[in-house]
């Protein structure tokens, strides 16, 4: 059935590819390099048609090689060490498609080291260790593709990063987490809370048993780091993205916001200002009129706004395994091409050259300028003229106040749209207002989006 | 102010370019090409770390130089001849956005033969000369790149012919001419007749004094050509093509369509069946809900699907100077970096390697089978039984059935939507059906896409 790794002692055996072929080593076979080798081998004509050369995979390192046996079929040798697919001398590109940051560094560190290029969709891995990773493949002359790291149906990557190249690029915005997407979208739709829609996100398999990755802004921030730096030409720094989950985003907000014509998303966004960029993922208001409100369960989509362009929108399946297939197809697609070619002559693996990277300053969450939206529960109807007045004695420049309708069971709540105001201004005036002694509880604060 | 043709005779001087610098010229300075101009100069060290080399337009053909010298300055050389730019040896890539499909033809052909590279925002010069073109092109050694031929703020050719190499394409359905999509979102926000919509559209300059090639849908035609051939990896014949414009749709059609939850696009569709492709270009009714509905004003919208990526859309400008620089310079971006590279190293022109193309048979419009709806004008209310009598008589699989509400002073009118049907059985039933005495007139007959 397989090749026991004890029997295929060294040299690991590869299978015969055809003259020419772009031959590929795998490490890991489960979701997504199962959907890889499917896709693959249903679809091999018509990429090979497309890539000029067959792609064929000669290898696969998986934990269960049983598992792994029953997905590639008898002719396709395994192994139990990533290390063996990662420095084969007959391997000419390894996906990773295993994850995790650890040994997933090691892995492709030792490929780059060994002159093949690297396909990953490892978002996670490229957010934290990408400036090293990305060194070595300069330093060795080998492609780093990652296409499958953000929104895996789209070629978001490509489009930012080669479509778009015309433009001085001023903002992207995207809903980056299919798993919160679909949770927001239950929210709403069925007027859930978040428990309940987590956990129904975990019955149909769109959130993890451990779902703190997703829901807490770290999948979204993982991915919103490469697309800032194809965007802005900056080095990938995850570190310095603002992060905030929905784990705390209470359905009447989800309600009092529908009201107020938006719907809420999180969204993560990269800004560019006179000061530097704004990289953060934050649950925010977006107009319910806007393309991105349509963006509903567990679809992304993402917003691209260039200076010549204008606005650009995409939209797509953000996980699955014939879909992230799909992304790492397309690079081992542009990897066939790379063959003798130089420097030059390919894509850098950020968008611009290594000279013309730009380590911009990132905005401090004190100096993020936004709309805000809140929600200012009050004792009676009449805490709306305290609110007003609250507005008026700090100037904050107030664009609705209204109060909330059909919430029953909620209290009185004031909603507040404001005009764009700095966050270290808003806390101050926020802390002023939770004191006021018409002010009945917690005051909920949002960002809104207008993305015009 | 500028060179005149007749003081800059042989050999035309060109601009002196920065070492390395790829080296423009320009047949058009209109207003795409002033547009490529200035978003060159502004966001030229951006491009520059992007390309990894300069961009430069160092010369220009146009008809009026004077105007040409207000856009260009005095330091890049002008000519009336667009020849000279074509086959000038200082030239390394030449930027058609002249428009036409006569001497344009002449003017790519002759740059080809010069071995130089052509972009070309000309959709209907490729859609009809396009297999000539490529073939000259490969023949040559050069590349065409035409990104800004279809849909111009989206990378939608690279989308299609780059990102999505791993699908098996199933189709894709665009709203890909901006000048119908204004119209059609006139006709149904403000309730006006397509003759008002087109005066508007006329008065804002989103179409032209002669707006035939757009509204008649063969602009669309031509960009449905293009990717089509991309998807299919069939050749470009904009001849095969279905076009059916949208001068003759009613506004009381928009609003039926609008009752039974459905809005009515011009569609470029190109669809694989069993039988060949589907080419075509109509007015169709699509769900209210569906994202494409949402593709309002003169954007562009582009939907596709792919066995392994599923759905993805893609949304911007379908018009404009920027926007359509934005395409041309990504295609210059591309260029620039295909200096030294084989034909193995590049993307084929139409997305398949020329081994790999395939003339797949057209499905003709007789057999083209989808889902209809029809408006059906009856003497009474009471008609809706004729009708409805006369789907079960034969056996017209229907889905609803339901009479026209609040369209005061038409008449009353009977609306059917049926299941996918052959155009041939549903033209045989409609012409009995039109003469059938209950019916008060001329049935309209649309498509519905429910892009699923």
């Amino acid at each position: 059935m397989y090749r026991d790794p004890v029997q295929s002692l060294e040299p690991l055996p590869s299978r015969n590819a055809a003259p020419h072929a772009l031959r590929v080593g795998m490490i890991g076979i489960g979701t997504v390099g199962s959907g890889t080798f499917r896709v693959l081998a249903r679809n091999q004509a018509e990429i090979a048609g497309r890539a000029g050369r067959p792609i064929e995979v000669v290898m696969v390192a998986a934990r269960n090689l049983a598992r792994a046996a029953a997905v590639v079929g008898g002719n396709v040798p395994l192994t139990h060490d990533p290390m063996r697919v990662a420095t084969h001398p007959n391997v000419d590109v390894v996906v990773e498609v295993a994850g995790g940051t650890g040994p997933a560094r090691d892995w492709v560190l030792a490929a780059i080291a060994h002159g093949k290029h690297v396909v990953t969709a490892n978002k996670a891995l490229l957010a934290v260790h990408g400036a090293e990773i990305f060194a070595a493949a300069r330093q060795h002359g080998v492609a780093v593709a990652y296409e499958g790291a953000v929104a895996v149906s789209i070629p978001i990557v490509k489009a930012l990063r080669e479509g778009l190249t015309a433009n001085r690029i001023e903002w992207v915005a995207g809903i980056i987490n299919g798993t919160t997407n679909f949770i927001l979208s239950k929210m709403r739709d069925e007027g859930l809370d978040f428990g309940a829609a987590l956990a129904q996100a975990q019955a149909l398999g769109y959130a993890e048993a451990d779902p703190a990755f997703d829901v807490e802004g770290i999948d979204a921030g993982h991915k919103l780091t490469l697309l800032a730096a194809n965007a802005f030409g900056t080095p990938v720094r995850f570190d310095d993205v603002q992060v905030e989950g929905i784990t705390a985003l209470q359905r009447l907000d989800v309600a009092c916001a529908e009201q107020l014509g938006y719907r809420i998303k999180l969204l993560g966004v990269a800004r560019r200002r006179e000061e530097g960029v704004e990289l953060r993922v934050q649950p925010a208001l977006v107009p319910a009129a806007h393309l991105m409100a349509h963006v509903n369960g567990s679809m992304n989509g993402v917003m691209i706004k260039g200076d010549a362009a204008g606005v650009t929108m995409y939209y797509g399946a953000g996980a699955g395994s014939e879909q992230t297939a799909s992304a790492v197809i397309a690079d081992l697609v542009d990897v066939a091409r790379l063959a003798g070619t130089s420097a030059a002559q390919r894509v850098p693996h950020l968008g611009f050259h290594a000279h013309a990277m730009n380590t911009l300053p990132v905005v401090s969450r004190a100096d993020v300028c936004s709309c805000h939206y809140l929600r200012v529960p009050v004792h009676a109807a009449s805490g709306i003229e305290a609110v007003a007045g609250w507005a008026a004695g700090r100037q904050l420049p107030v664009r609705q106040v209204t109060l909330a309708v059909g919430q029953a069971g909620s209290g009185p709540q004031v909603l507040v749209l404001t005009q764009p105001v700095r966050q270290a201004e808003m806390e101050l005036a926020l802390n002023a207002l939770q004191a006021h002694p018409a002010v009945a509880g917690a005051i909920t604060a949002l960002r809104v989006e207008e993305l015009a």
